[in-house]
């Protein structure tokens, strides 16, 4: 197939810059598409990391100003690996500048920040994605069809959870390289926007809108030396984020996100009830769907473990043979697919920047709801 | 050894009669007591069955009118194993008689009746016990042992549900023989009585008191054929319910019941995140208890499936060789044989009427803040 | 219903005498039948150990002489729980007494001993049958029904293991109270007859006889303290046994058994591969029966984990309600229901000691593959 | 770091061909090597599909005919991922020209023309490996790294399966492109070089040489249309393959392969059970580590599932972030990497040619055995 280059530029080279250029740099060689990104530029404020990143990957320039990224006429597209409190000023500006914009997950640090983003991609125009990679697990795509035919019936109960354990030593400091997500300045919020936002963005894509929330959250760490400016100071961030939801479609929900639960190092679980069939699935074997039916015959029915990588599972017929599973970073290149998909199509791949932002206004209504201590809307 | 007769009036032959009736006919032949429960007599209204149920389990003799089995001069020990609405006026006619009284969770229909069978009993002085038989499953007493041995640290996590899917038809009527806990006016609520209950027992009795709670209740189904009436009634029983909670120790929890989780028979689980430690628990395996322990040396460190069968395991000595599990029934016979072992001793086994109180102190405030949509506090 | 007493002589009181005697003591509690065992003796040549096990089940009788046993005129049935070299003697006498004859497996030490006890049982045309208990578990009995519907079609392969740690230790000794399964001279062989015996009944059961077999045996521990002895003497038994097995329906098979496999406790597992559908099962989670059908949609198609405890479950209408597993014991209890229900019926319940001849055909082959060094006939 | 180029030249683009891409083209992007594969040329007979082959992976030429690819002074590496019946001729070939040679496994067909294989890049002096990529699993790789430590002391046993169910269907054809596997001239045996060859090459590196086998094969479906003839013939595979075995160390083993298992299909497992701790592991789910160790506490003590994810693992440090698993192509990642390693090092990288003859003498072994009805010698 002839295709046409599709030149990024990274803005990032932490652990999403690698998966993020993992994606563009794989794609074509599992799925056949009619445009194939070019690592055109990584861009980072430390010029040595970053040049040592462009050499790992094969990017072929570096800059050191995100501006200067922007400015350049043979970048097509923005990628935003950056902290949280980066996305809002470069989205604005890319999207200005009539680049497409990829964006890490959660969108902004709040849904005023999304909304903002939101409205400049949408003015400009521009292809827009948010990085909820989960949706694109074959495990968790195959949910979403399997309900949108039908299989569950009326939805009755979903649950979430996310569960960590790496910040339950009181010794880890905060904030600096590799730690922003413990400073409340750079990321926003704690778990609610770092573990909660993957948890909602799935639970809206599978069960509809929530409405309203109930919400808890704790900092059990309550100060911590701080990387950047070397003093012992307060915590900003939330540790652990719990709250229950009602759906639109009338179905209850429980939802958790913690990073104090020893024993679990990404552990983010699904599990939707409806009339006729439940679902299950977790990350730690992201290659398995749980799966229940209740119209099996009686004497044989149980919950089924769906080994998915058979070819009629969803994405698995670009890699390998029955048996034989896929990782992490897959999703990633699924959603890099997606994307170019879409351009080609004309129908946007989501999440777009708009259906990230109906995340951040549940991340926003539970941490309000947690400390009014009454049920908040979700709505926005 | 030389054994004393313990002579039981049963009060209902239901589910729970059989349970009773199994665990005090059998638990001599597994447990060294210095008391011998007979199976003195058994009392329900219909004749017919309560005839058929004493043949069927030895039972010496019969009534139908309750009253005369408290009169009686040779019973020792009142066993409450009929319908909610009935445990509160026998277990205060039973103590008031001088009857040591065991009785079927919950205690009373709501924290008002159960106050007053607590009062009761302790006035009269009489050994007293509620059968919350999980605590005697093996794998959850252990669990005590290692959170009361500091194996967890400080808590920060708890979470529990109970999962069953045997109302989802809109066709099941309520009410009546087998279905009485549909009918709200005789279980006293829903799943919050009937389910959470244990959920909440085990909770604190593992992770110490419950503050305050956040909750959500549902009824699916609105309205259903009643067996008594032959109408279509309203239904009055909550079909699911959830909460938040604190603990008095600071951990956060999430909690959840429901017979609306297709797949889920009785799905009981527990979890419970430590510093350095976490433990994991469900009755569809009730017989394994998973362990994670952060300081097993790394590269090995995994949640540990433990086979609850060894001899040093809680009660396993009792039963077979290891390997060679038990099941659901064995945690009453457990709890008979730490009843009668509380007698010699002259420490009453757990959990008492006024231990039980506590729990309906947490189901009433689940309930009223299911209603209120604010936090309320669950200690009374 | 009128029941007619069934008089019980128990010999041996150890691991299997509790089996069997609370089997008897609890049949009618959860079987309708139209016989009722009574504990009428029991007998063992340690006269204290006897009247202490009488007093815990509730035996009418000591005797410890077998044979004053079998000569009591108010004995209906001789239950054999006593060790391996005693069960040709017992057997025959109690056959040529004209009792009915339950019998521990393996039926004898080797063919030769079996084939004399069929012989006397079928000559004196008294019901018996052997203690195979592992074919009542709820999952493996439907594991037959599946099979015997013919829902996994034509049969490609059948494994099975079982496995046990409890004599890695050298310094464990051989022979004696609790300890002569490790005696050659006592128990004939070591896992072959005490643990691949139970693999092969059910293995013949569940897929019809075999043909020929390749076996390996090792004993490990060469010498032992012998506790009769007080010698330190060479061990007879094997300690592992494996085998390669053509079945005659063309299906082919493996089987191990060990004691000295790390972290199993009693694991029996068994596995067979049919052109439709798989089903594998384990004894260390019995209530468990895994079932793979190919006819299921493609993109849900799954290991079924099937939670053996619904109505329609072979058995389980007699025990609890949904969710609640049953545990070891239970197999002996359905073992004895349908032996009764065998002598009402007049069809007597397998497997009786013909079946269980077939069982010892197997492992002498192994046993003498194990010296030829070559494939031998296993038909006998 | 300054990368010298490796310049490949890959003979086959079928399944193989893609993972070894993958592998070259990704090393680098993960690993710190001093040489980087340049994926310089592919060749295959058919020119279209070479040609679409190398569009897809980015190679920069094609050849139709492998002696010329050989004869190539831009090429510095032979990588052969071609059917079997093509290995010796290429490797003897491509070590005459003094190329480096990595080999898809099995070797040779057999152990006659792995030897001729092995003679000729050892005469030359030229680097080699075969690609047997499950020692590179990080689960396997820790395994070994556990039994060298001692962590399992004296070994007793070892297991392996590796099932499938993929030819199960008689209406299924044999031979030419993607079914060349069930063409024995072209495959040279069924399952025992295609699946036990994997099995026993883990198996001799985790426990050392394998003395002598007995072995059982068949052929269930006997005949099948052949794609290349259009003719109806017999089947010359062995379609399930079995052995028992005797290690050098004293261990005993069993051994199978069969793609008729139906509900595997791709399921490598493989356990090992020592005096102090045991190992199982499966490839359905590659990230776990199965690990029990008896010098735990006693009630705590259990299997324990280790999710290979964190930086202590094997090759993990090169990934993610704990808790995010890989797949199945890494391993081949991980094979290209320690290649290269080998190359820098001086201390070639396991195994090399020499390494997988010994597996085809066993898998010889294997092959007379079932013919034979006799152990037979598996060390050549």
């Amino acid at each position: 197939m002839a295709q046409q280059d599709l030149r990024v530029g990274l803005i990032g080279y932490g652990f999403m810059g690698r998966t993020h250029s993992n994606a563009f740099r794989s794609v074509n060689n599992f799925f056949d598409l009619d445009r194939r990104p070019v690592l055109a530029a990584v861009c980072a404020r430390n010029e040595e990391r970053a040049n040592a990143f462009a050499a790992q990957w094969g990017y072929e320039s570096v800059e050191t100003d995100w501006r200067a990224l922007i400015a350049r006429d043979d970048i097509d597209l923005i990628d935003i690996a950056s902290p949280n409190d980066t996305h809002h000023d470069i989205a604005i500006a890319a999207a200005e500048a009539g680049k497409m914009v990829m964006c890490e997950k959660p969108l902004g640090r709040n849904a005023a920040e999304s909304g903002a983003m939101v409205d400049a991609v949408e003015k400009a125009g521009v292809a827009n994605m948010v990085w909820y990679n989960y949706r694109r697990v074959p495990a968790v795509t195959l949910a979403k069809q399997l309900i949108d035919e039908g299989k569950l019936g009326r939805i009755f109960h979903y649950r979430a959870k996310f569960l960590q354990d790496w910040t339950i030593s009181a010794d880890l400091p905060q904030g600096g390289e590799g730690l922003w997500r413990l400073d409340v300045d750079v990321a926003g919020s704690g778990v609610t926007g770092d573990l909660l936002a993957h948890c909602i963005d799935t639970a809206m894509w599978l069960n509809g809108g929530i409405d309203s929330v109930s919400g808890l959250t704790e900092t059990f760490v309550k100060e911590r030396m701080h990387n950047l400016t070397g003093q012992v100071q307060k915590v900003g961030i939330d540790d652990a984020s719990l709250f229950l939801a009602k759906f639109a479609n009338g179905s209850l929900a429980t939802f958790e996100a913690t990073r104090y639960a020893r024993g679990h190092k990404a552990l983010y679980t699904l599990e939707i009830n409806g009339e006729h069939a439940s679902i299950f699935w977790d990350l730690h074997d992201l290659h398995r769907l749980e799966y229940f039916d209740h119209r099996d015959e009686g004497q044989t029915r149980g919950w089924r473990s769906v080994h998915i990588t058979d070819g009629d599972h969803p994405y698995m017929d670009h890699w390998w043979v029955p048996g034989l599973q896929i990782g992490y970073e897959h999703t990633f290149i699924h959603q890099a697919a997606d994307f170019i998909e879409g351009l080609s199509s004309g129908t946007p791949a989501a999440p777009t920047f708009r259906d990230a932002l109906a995340t951040d206004l549940v991340t926003d209504a539970v941490l309000r709801s947690a400390q009014s201590g009454q049920w908040e809307n979700a709505t926005g």
